[in-house]
């Protein structure tokens, strides 16, 4: 049985507690600190751990977790001078390419810096097309600018241009009205979760591994995550036994909806069509709104493999058969990953497929209570899904930058899988797309032993060692699930390739080291 | 009774559901939908209007209401060429200043252009101080620049900066780990009311009129509003009394927090020193949290008025009285307002005053789940907080282009509370600061006759009889919360003077035709 579907003797103390989320140990850190706020009746009321929204504090988020933490320690330390064994840390915690040295796209910067700044479209050295396109989307905020809110699904020519690049990719239109500008992917992913979930029975299917938003916003809304197996020995391979397994093991819930993360996250794997088609007619017969986490459809990377969009082959399968015609279906895209990786702009986008047009109604009212999303993000959107074209200005040096960087990734990506599977004791499937390794540790039963003493998961505690004896940051598989009784780690292939072949020769060190520590008698 | 404390008979239908937002008539649009969606036992589990949240199909949020899906159809047909009796929409319905020719200031935008275009401190011909800002920016990226995700609350420099802009202000130092940056205010006041709200009993009090973020968020959360009215009378002034009333007429809530907006949106007032002391009393005596929404801080046009923030007199009846250290206060402050006017940036901070580093850290791990909010949003609120100083290259200018501003505020503030009063059956109190006048309509009875059939409020029938016959756009009071058999529009005062003063022509004109067409026998 998975670590996740350990039953919870106590779901009803809260509302959105889901059951692996509340941990003994969080229980007692809130009557501590409880205690440092002050005694008398005041306690009561004031706003501490234990007043405030349990689903809050219940929720995990291992992203930016306990490792990441230890990490931000170990930063001020070197920055005071203090000497440790390495004098960088290498942040593979998180898929954010611009802090580990990929350079952004000119075009883009150059376009944005135009927007911010109009006196550039006439002053400044940058090309005509980057010129032309900044005042193109100047003009589509009715000439208010960046510094203006927009509409609040966003400015109509973008929504426009990704309408166009959906269009180009899949062969099949989509409706403007489907189309939302977000505030990166996430905020669309909550936006929908939290439309989706009314109770603490409404439950979200959700990949184990998965990316650890979908659980901690799951928790946060009240609901109830269940978790369908990826099988690690096929590649991460979904396959429909473990998806009708994650329904009959939990008859008594509302099931909503099910989120796919393509390619995966933390897996790493790519989708065929068939396994889309698979997925489409599970959630048809279970009524299940499908939430596509595409954001890393451009970066493919294994020969023979393909992104396909669950856009396309929904259509696919309505053109064959109307019953299909009642699928609902949000994808999302996000400017953060593909080769773009601009995170910091919080760009992004979400495709409502098969929704009555009060549904959207009500989406973007709930959408409008935050205004709009940043408009030059919303820019950045536009830009990634509309791209120079051959024969502009722009196009050779933007071919040339985006090139080398999805060259770069890919490269990564075989090193990094080689590397990792070169190490005893620690074994990576292939990977095929997406940021990602998710390797596994054989984890010897003394590390084990000293994890349960100290009350963390023993992938936890293995990060923890390899972030403060190597500077490494990685974040343990315990915070996306994983089967019981193994363990696993998640690190990108984002360094640059110089720091990645240093990396694995520190992880290399590391793990003999931590073998011979932890070796059974 | 105020309309809003009418008592709901179906409390317990759904979480999150109060009192004041669920009208018989969303109920059966949502059975008409249900219709819509299709027959068949499929029905039950689609993401329809019925299996949604119904905390979020209740709520409402008037400032993107009815009124401005209106606007938006009137702008449609404007676009095609339909001949209307006005040539162009006077969006009067959102402090949006870009929107309404607001010119940026030139300082904050050079420097962001240099932040997205790091080539421009070498190429451009922007000010010496223009090029070592953006550098200080992105150095404090730590070399990211704009494309990275930052620290969950933001860039530690501008978090500093913001600390020694309050103590400028207050006379009084903040601490760094108190302050998070936030996409907005919105952003933050919503974390902060998730976080407040486990049930339906747990209650805010708001006031009566307030910014419908409030009341929308707290009815998503599933809280309950618990208005407090401010005396309209006496220039929109907050008295104890009616704290108390509020809480007298409520005993059963759980009464958590008080959100007090300074200056006053819709309202226009600007609170003296006694006033925040009386609150932070009142809220010190009912163990509330403090949201203090100081958005509008720089906003303050009425000779002898002064802002005077919530965590400066927090401090000082601190050194008074030692009981008030047990106060907990958040303040709230955004890029979108003051004179930079930079809505679409979406960069706003809030400060956390009196919370356990438990809290903080559980607030922070909130934050995380939205990785961070956009770079050059946060660089934002730094420029914000640290203008250009006297003797710098971009002083001149700077001033030139912010008193100017504020300046045609004050100048429009004067001059739309002068036009309103000059028309029979409207009434402003004087604004004293903000954006906006919340002016009473005087509805005649057989206006209010036609409202009821046609089931909605007099006002919204007035704002929507003025955008179909003016193109002015405005804000009905039902939105804000009035006193029952009141009616009132909130209008801003952001349009340049040649506009406002058309616009006032119009609304004279409007309001003469609409008494004379609902004249009471």
């Amino acid at each position: 049985m998975p670590w996740h579907s350990s039953p919870n003797a106590d779901a009803a103390v809260t509302r959105g507690k889901s059951g692996d989320e509340l941990h003994p140990k969080t229980l007692n850190k809130n009557a501590e600190d409880e205690e440092k706020n002050g005694p008398g009746p005041r306690v009561g009321n004031r706003f501490s751990i234990a007043t405030m929204n349990q689903a809050s504090v219940a929720m995990k988020y291992a992203v930016r977790g306990e490792v990441v933490q230890k990490a931000a320690e170990i930063k001020d330390r070197l920055a005071k001078g203090e000497q440790l064994p390495f004098e960088y840390l290498v942040p593979c915690n998180i898929g954010n390419p611009h802090a580990v040295k990929q350079q952004p796209i000119s075009f883009y910067r150059q376009v944005a810096a135009c927007c911010m700044c109009p006196s550039l479209i006439e002053d400044s050295s940058f090309p005509a097309d980057v010129k032309s396109r900044a005042k193109e989307y100047l003009d589509a905020t009715g000439g208010n600018g960046v510094g203006a809110y927009t509409d609040s699904n966003g400015i109509a020519l973008v929504k426009q241009q990704v309408a166009d690049f959906i269009m180009r990719r899949d062969g099949f239109p989509a409706k403007l009205e489907d189309i939302a500008l977000t505030t990166g992917a996430s905020e669309g992913v909550k936006r929908c979760l939290a439309a989706l979930i009314s109770d603490s029975n409404d439950s979200v299917m959700i990949p184990c591994p998965q990316y650890p938003l979908y659980s901690a916003s799951i928790t946060m809304y009240g609901g109830k995550s269940v978790y369908y197996d990826l099988d690690e020995a096929s590649s991460w391979k979904i396959a429909r036994e473990s998806l009708e397994k994650a329904c009959e093991e939990n008859p008594t819930v509302n099931m909503r909806s099910i989120a796919v993360i393509n390619p995966g996250n933390p897996s790493g794997a790519v989708l065929e069509l068939s396994d889309i088609e698979m997925i489409i007619d599970f959630s048809f017969e279970k009524k299940l709104v499908i939430l596509a986490d595409e954001v890393y459809q451009e970066n493919v990377y294994l020969e023979g493999k393909k992104f396909h969009a669950f856009k396309k082959v929904l259509v696919q399968m309505q053109q064959k058969d109307a019953k299909y015609n009642q699928v609902q279906l949000i994808s999302f895209h996000s400017t953060s990953k593909g080769l773009i990786g601009e995170c910091g702009q919080r760009g992004g986008y979400m495709e409502m497929v098969g929704f009555s047009q009060r549904v959207l109604a009500q989406m973007t009212k709930v959408a409008a209570t935050s205004l709009s999303s940043n408009t030059i993000g919303q820019i950045f959107v536009g830009m990634m899904v509309t791209p120079p074209k051959e024969g502009e200005p722009s196009y050779e040096l933007f071919k040339k930058e985006s090139d080398a960087i999805f060259e770069g990734l890919k490269r990564r990506a075989i090193m990094l899988t080689k590397g990792i599977n070169a190490i005893t004791g620690l074994s990576s499937q292939p990977i095929e797309g997406a940021m990602y390794a998710f390797p596994q540790i054989t984890m010897p039963k003394r590390a084990q032993s000293e994890a349960i003493l100290k009350g963390i998961p023993a992938d936890n505690l293995w990060c923890l060692e390899l972030v403060e004896k190597t500077g490494i940051v990685c974040v343990p598989g315990s915070g996306f699930g994983q089967q019981d009784e193994t363990f696993h780690f998640r690190i990108t292939i984002l360094p640059p390739d110089d720091m990645l072949e240093g990396m694995l020769v520190r992880l290399k060190a590391f793990q003999e080291s931590f073998l011979a520590q932890y070796k059974d008698d």
